[in-house]
């Protein structure tokens, strides 16, 4: 059994992480923090959890995760950047879920969140957990930055097209809608239920945080730089991401079979027949990215791609990471069905 | 292994019913029908089960169970009582998830559903399935009635002040609502998601086919007759079942002792802390009933109780059956948190 | 032209009010104030007013309402009770959408709202402004307690029932449910759409604000005091209340007869022909209260009533009062029809 | 008073057109056919004109028209070009909601929609009804077609650029999602409310019908062919439509006063502050196109466009329409503000 233990677990990501390693065959939960619930139960703030997790939230100023082998980060940005060098030297590994170790353009990163990076010496040799491009990394890291949720879809869904060689990498262009789970447990007027619902809108289409890290991975995969256009839309439904992709090929290809073939060995991306349209349900609270190809013109290349954001787009995707990293099934603890309706 | 055939597979009550058996250790799906979806692959009809379910419906003419121990009926009122006899004589067991087999009164039944019963004479031995009144019948039984969804959450909500004899039996009120996909997978218009979105209404206020069945149990259960008005509604959610039922108590007493002890051993009704509020999330995905009290004046008591209506309200709570039915631990194949957010 | 001004504009009942007025052919909106937003145009807090309301919001300090003729408290409790005595002073009528002038008994408000009653010398004089009870007191008011939404909703439904002395009054039930825009603005986890959506729950139902309000008027009409139990609950919808009320008669009669008399001449109650389902959406933006009956047994009358909590449940009727209050026509500006879908 | 007539009001754009019309000071509803509903009043099938509309529901067969000057079509395409040409020999003018007489290629409309063109001989003269583009032209028409709700969106966020000639045509993308409603009132169990919640997906990602009636009017504006890339979506709320429109400029210039100069005397078109994003709330219910810009790079414009489909998207903009036909002011009974929340 892995001791493991949560910093911050009163956010999405938290409650799903907390869901997961419920039912996770080689975990023992012994420590979770939680600055605003110290001292709670976790299932009196969660009653969903009731009979799954006997724990209660530790005050984080006095949680020592002595003995715990890995240590998630479900914190806002900013956190994990000053605690992972401590939990580091005393032997943890650490699975970040926050931006803090994404970026390894450091000034890069400091503009987009606005402040200074605390540890920017661990930033090198953390690893970015997208197991389909990191895998063997991941094996072997300590500290992983566990990718953002719009990331995970449009790299899952650019990514055999870029490898390819086969796109125009200067007008690849990214539309995506996420549900509102997307946007945390935060109590913001504009994530209210009467703002929200009924509704959809773009934001940050003059530029998101989330576009430095997909232009990053795009361009080591590509080995050269890309242009990307990146829209993000707030979708009203909980869960979920649809990311809609467009690439413009510069020669004839099967696509179909070149994806087919990129994902035939990978457990968490399933690549549907020619012409489908995945639903984001087909994906609610399971670790899967479903991908579907269309080519409308033969100048135009759509890319579907769906996930769960807090499951492979967070708390799934950490796991996953997590089992890859201690020797374990990469699937472990993660073959659950989707929940539809 | 338990070798289970499915009569019905492509309504919610069908799919959910998949869902849960793809994860459950000792069961092995051989067979599963459906009229309109003959030939077709299940994960065609369900993306959601792509991974999970490797095979094709079948057309119910063809159908034979042959070897089947167990078979589901997920299929509209009507079809479980033509064709369990040939099942039941060729060695099956039957877990009827449809009305059926629920009501003894035969007449009252084809009041009610407007057909003459096929087979009255299995109506006796049918073991209505709620494990929390039945649980040694059901062992035992060759034929369960899975309850309805309706049914469920209001005998386990009034069940332990009914067998208390502290209320008054002739002026209980049940008021439900239910999420949408208890209407099942019906194209009917006034289910469609731009009528029943953002909007709220009763249903059957003047008298409901679920009525009959709560009463029944009631009676059973206080060897008398009941007084109940029960009224439902159509919520705009996907899943759930909240019941709100009042009651006049006709003597004092510590009601949240009464059901704590009532239930301090079922695995699947969890009794909140006095004056909580269970919301229909807190089981969604997940076989459980959570209950609470309150009582707002000394001639009033609320009783609160949600379940999932495709869970416990159906699919789970016939797996749950099975399981007695098999000898296997009842919990099985059962304990997955819900899932929140 | 009346000239009006709005404290408070906001939170819903505000934006609301915005909306109502500006296609009001005898209101001239002159102030609007907001401590949050002064300065700031309406239309750019408000975007679907733009080209409806050029007005910017005021600083509460600054603000004087000069010359209004009357004035809308649109303010969360415990604003109007300060303020609208110096208002009353200057000449203005007040219409106060919160509950500082609800409660005739004081001592009551004051021990449900938690705070001293800042104006308990205006309260006698306040008239409750239902004009369906209270129609000529309204048209000399000069302060207008405007009714809570739930009370709005079960005192229409209930009325003729307890006018006419024909049922058990220690009894009543009114089972109640709101879209969430009914909790207001604010920035509260629980109202989040990730909490809020695909969920149902109950609340308060140990004990609500609205209770006193509700059974205050039940009271004066029944000449008596009456025993309501009374459960909120929330629904994952922006708008509407739904009320399920329940009665016992203790004579027979012509139920909807008697609605069908009661309302003839009244423009916003609506009675549905006998064994309707009135739906919230068949409401929705409009100042009406449609109302069915239901007599499921011999001992048991249901009534089912909504209403647009914003509208006929807050602004609409604000309106409507100064309609009356100022000599128009009771129906000006409040004619459109509710949109569906 | 214009008398007018409905083909087909049983439809969302048909009780859409009922609630505007039900409140135009200019116009009297003489006749409203409905196969199914044939006999029925209105306010029976749609109880949210209760009080609003006061007829019945004629069967087709037996309607005559006689005497209206407009009539509208609210069917599903096919019908208005068998029926238009009788009614524009009788006098009636007519504007068909459908997309019957959209295309001018003939060819190209048969194989979109699959079935042989009734009345070809219409098609030269019937005008496309999107007064932004051809106001003068719609004064005089006989038979307007009035566009789809995807073409309205799409067509007024890239007008002004198309027309400046200032982006490379070859390569415009439309990224649209829609509320359910836009699918018609039908019941498909894709529709379904269990199915639409809680999930977003595309369609028609390989081609859609309403890709050629948008490249139409484009090459229309900019006299050269153009190459579109258009995907819509299906989001889980009721209506409105919101197209992320992607474009890469040939030249650089000031597009916000660009889009502002063009749209300045356009009744219903806004354009927001440059970096805006239109929620589609902000037009809900009314005849408004909210348009915002953006341009994350040097080579990238993004411009967002809001409607709702039902009003600015069908009904009120064929309203618009026929205020323009019969010489009314063109905003006449189309002034209400949107309804937020």
């Amino acid at each position: 059994m892995i001791r493991a233990g949560i910093v911050g677990g009163t956010g999405y990501t938290g409650i799903e992480l907390l869901r997961l390693l419920a039912s996770h065959p080689e975990v023992a939960l012994s420590t979770i923090t939680s600055r605003a619930e110290g001292g709670k139960r976790v299932d009196e703030i969660f009653p969903s959890l009731r009979g799954q997790i006997d724990l209660q939230f530790t005050d984080p100023d006095k949680a020592t995760f002595d003995g715990c082998q890995v240590v998630f980060f479900a914190t806002p940005n900013g956190v994990a950047m000053a605690q992972a060098k401590a939990l580091l030297a005393q032997g943890a590994r650490v699975i970040d879920l926050s931006a803090d170790f994404r970026l390894k353009d450091i000034a890069g990163w400091e503009k987009w969140y606005g402040v200074t990076h605390a540890s920017p010496e661990l930033v090198p040799d953390a690893v970015y957990g997208l197991p389909e491009i990191n895998r063997e990394k991941i094996r072997n890291a300590r500290l992983v930055a566990n990718p953002g949720c719009y990331p995970t879809a449009v790299l899952l869904g650019f990514l055999p097209l870029v490898e390819s060689g086969a796109i125009d990498l200067n007008r690849l262009i990214a539309n995506a809608a996420s549900g509102v789970s997307g946007a945390g447990r935060k109590a913001e007027s504009n994530l209210l239920y009467s703002e929200a619902a009924d509704n959809f809108k773009a934001y940050g289409a003059s530029g998101h945080r989330h576009l430095p890290e997909i232009t990053q991975s795009l361009a080591d995969i590509a080995k050269k730089s890309v242009g990307l256009t990146f829209v993000p839309h707030l979708a009203p439904m909980i869960r979920g991401i649809h990311a809609t992709l467009y690439a413009h090929p510069t020669v004839q290809g099967d696509w179909q079979s070149l994806y087919e073939a990129r994902y035939s060995s990978e457990p968490f991306v399933d690549v549907l027949p020619a012409r489908s349209h995945p639903d984001t349900r087909s994906v609610r609270g399971a670790n899967i990215c479903r991908i579907s190809l269309h080519q409308p013109s033969p100048s135009s290349i759509v890319v579907l791609s769906v996930i769960d954001n807090l499951v492979k787009g967070a708390a799934g995707q950490a796991v996953q990471n997590m089992n890859l990293m201690f020797g374990l099934p990469e699937t472990l603890g993660l073959e659950d069905a989707a929940i539809v309706p």
